[in-house]
């Protein structure tokens, strides 16, 4: 049967936000997902489809339309696909709701930033910037909901644009030691992310996944491109990231070679 | 009869992003507009109800509640009276018009980078970054309505968001000599920009106007802050811009008096 396609990146949080959200719709095949190989060049039959950019994911609806941008493309399920509505259904809610999902945006600019990051000098001030992040998210979630949980009664669509970003920022608690501190201020966005990593919806990615395939972004190699004497990304299909050891965590240190990540 | 108020700056083009909003519903009076002064700090009512935060527009609904953000105040009117919708209704064109939508903060931050730009050896800079967004927006509209005039069928909410940006961006006109080139790669641009700053729903503001108000942007100094050698700010209520001349238009070789401008 004819079915909507994303093209995507491997454990690509932006379509685990839409795989989340069909979960939760009792969905979960509706769309099929088609993983892309960023370790070589873009294919020209995608190229085609996409008028020429690389950016993913795309979605390729049933007529051959295209849509591209995360939250364009979550929308587009949650209207396509209306029952149950995740979104809140007020218009003054939703609105709260937008404007959590609207600070998501930088949320994993400092995130990807901070993996990307091999200056150890810099670490300091990255971890700065999440912090204010998890602030922001506390205060906001305080404000909205004192007392409660999620942002409102349950997991909706603010938790399901950001628990995919919790879960990719994995590889900050592994290569950088990263934690949020254990105190008052921070107790509510602790609780929170807890609460949306444990949801029953988003067990697509494990920890072991994400640390092993983002080793490469972790020594400043983003998008499949290959560091400094390595003849393998960490994004390649085979081995399966399964049957390899997980990365050193030393990032600052050195760059582990293919031998070492089970790569060769 | 209790109204949702929006308190903005003086001719904002956020705020009038809502007005036409509510123009094209038959709704013109279902909000009230309250323009805050921002020659003088905000007042501390204003900043107890949103919490700190001095970003405008703000809207504040009959039960005190408060949101901001421009594009979410707009989907708020356009879910809150629902009908007529002005927003595309399939799933696919939502994301069509969404995907335009997402393009006008970088447009935006362009055009006032530009007019706040004091320095003549980065105007070609800026111009061709402008014409790169025309280039780009004539490009979409070709690519989702060839042959068309607006994005659909109709001036949508597409054009509701990019419409106070043409207006406001008359100060590029006035004070940059900035046009787009009257050739075939801009006609498609080029006649949407006039369809939508011709229709009869987003008549709020005049060229003379935004080139009065706006002349302090123009010499460099933003949001109600005093130039040099000025006791008065283009943005005061009184004089009425009405009363005024015109300012100079070279403002890369000097700054207006306040005499000069009709303020003193």
């Amino acid at each position: 049967m004819n079915k909507p396609i994303i093209y995507h990146i491997p454990v690509c949080p932006f379509s685990q936000r839409v795989e989340i959200l069909l979960q939760l719709k009792g969905l979960r095949d509706a769309v099929e997902f088609r993983v892309i190989d960023v370790t070589v060049p873009r294919p020209d039959w995608l190229l085609e489809k996409t008028g020429g950019t690389t950016v993913l994911p795309v979605l390729e609806d049933e007529q051959g339309r295209i849509l591209k941008e995360s939250l364009v493309i979550l929308r587009y399920f949650e209207e396509r696909f209306a029952q149950p509505l995740i979104a809140r259904k007020d218009p003054y809610e939703r609105g709260v709701e937008r404007l959590m999902i609207a600070h998501a945006e930088r949320f994993t600019d400092t995130g990807y930033t901070m993996v990307l990051n091999t200056d150890p000098a810099r670490t300091p001030e990255f971890r700065e910037k999440m912090l204010d992040h998890y602030r922001w998210l506390g205060v906001f979630l305080d404000r909205h909901n004192p007392g409660g949980l999620f942002l409102f009664d349950d997991f909706g669509l603010a938790e399901v644009v950001y628990t995919p970003l919790f879960m990719r920022f994995w590889f900050l608690d592994y290569y950088e030691g990263f934690d949020i501190p254990d105190t008052a201020e921070f107790a509510r966005v602790r609780a929170w992310k807890a609460a949306c990593e444990a949801h029953p919806a988003a067990q697509q990615v494990t920890f072991e996944q994400i640390v092993t395939l983002y080793y490469d972004y972790a020594i400043g190699a983003g998008n499949g491109a290959l560091p400094e004497g390595r003849k393998l990304s960490s994004f390649v299909f085979e081995p399966d990231w399964r049957d390899r050891p997980l990365p050193p965590k030393d990032k600052y240190a050195r760059i582990a070679t293919d031998a070492e990540l089970g790569l060769a």
